[in-house]
């Protein structure tokens, strides 16, 4: 069964965690986007039944946010911990996931996402250096600890295999590494660069990456590098 | 069997989108942090396993996140559909709500949780202006459609029947027109409105807004009432 994402085609963006599963899947999907344009992603949205993209489709079920897409995906996909105590648990940490991922978007657009950053630049230096003082680490000790503890081994997230949590984390270090260099070269977290590197490692994801599928970090996207907003630390 | 929250005791907060569901099921639950104090509260979190509050266990399992913890408690509370895709449908709408929730609480904490209000008072003004402008009708006008376009009818958001995701949407109302009486003036949300009055009128939910139970709203929690930004519409 064919899937349809919409999203938009220039960015990586929050639509990337949902690439990132199908691709580890070898999953069939259109990325309707890139195919048919930015204006078929806005389309969609002005029928009213999701708020924002990612929007994920089969001929089936209509299904948006990421950790939602996720946790609708995992299972049929093969990326999901077998039993449902751990599944409940995947989901819960891919919904920290998401409040990492505002939070780092939120650097760059602190007054919300109608404020152009260039009109509030000063204003999002003070937020940053807030971010990479506090926030950034105490999330990546977090997802640090999750690793150390997960009863299973510390290979992945939760259980003894690669879920979809497993990926986006990947989407996330590579993402903080490309906006804050010299911040993210202060931070220790060796279990974090083990799991990015056992995922980029996988045979599909590997060969995703070398695609043109894949869409490189740009300064329109949720990580973004402004060398301004890395120097606080 | 009992339930135990953990929630900071003095705010709503995102622990009462939890309190209302326990309440309206009639659910027997421990609301540890107004029992036990705060510090009962912190060191939960100190413990690692979940990123932040609120937190609720029962003796089985330990879960995290409003939607995460209402998509586990609907079930067993009878607050939820019955079909599995129209759970999927309240789960996902209860992640706009939680969208929704972090912008309103970003107006007043536009630099992250730990810049304080107080020191930047200017830039959430400008930030606020955004929000009342842009953000606030576009969620509200998404609700109200999806009231109106629900298949079974328009008493509920999904289903034909009261939800978590209703008694979610209740509070976010009584809070936006705590936090913004002149902008929410400005709105028209015909079918929100008869939502929240008619999870008002629910007997459980009544006799739990009339008890010393529900914590009133007041400026430390998400929906702060800032005389100063409720007047940029």
């Amino acid at each position: 069964m064919t899937f349809r994402l919409y999203y938009w085609p220039t960015i990586p963006g929050r639509g990337e965690f949902v690439r990132l599963a199908l691709e580890a899947a070898g999953a069939d999907y259109v990325d309707v986007g890139r195919t048919q344009g930015a204006s078929a992603v806005a389309e969609m949205i002005n029928r009213g039944m999701h708020f924002a993209p990612p929007i994920l489709e089969n001929d089936y079920e209509s299904v948006s946010h990421v950790a939602h897409i996720l946790a609708w995906l995992s299972y049929p996909l093969d990326l999901a911990p077998p039993n449902e105590r751990d599944f409940r648990r995947m989901e819960q940490l891919q919904l920290t996931v998401t409040d990492f991922v505002a939070e780092i978007h939120d650097v760059h657009h602190p007054l919300g996402p109608t404020v152009y950053y260039e009109d509030i630049v000063d204003v999002a230096q003070s937020g940053a250096r807030a971010f990479l003082h506090d926030r950034l680490p105490a999330f990546l000790a977090y997802f640090e600890r999750t690793l150390q503890e997960n009863p299973y081994g510390s290979d992945w997230l939760v259980g003894d295999g690669c879920t979809t949590l497993d990926l986006s984390l990947f989407q996330v270090m590579r993402g903080l590494r490309y906006a804050f260099p010299n911040a993210m070269r202060l931070m220790t977290t060796p279990w974090l660069n083990e799991l990015a590197l056992r995922v980029a490692q996988r045979r599909r994801i590997r060969s995703y990456l070398d695609s043109d599928r894949r869409i490189a970090f740009n300064n329109d996207g949720i990580f973004r590098h402004y060398p301004e907003l890395d120097e606080q630390v």
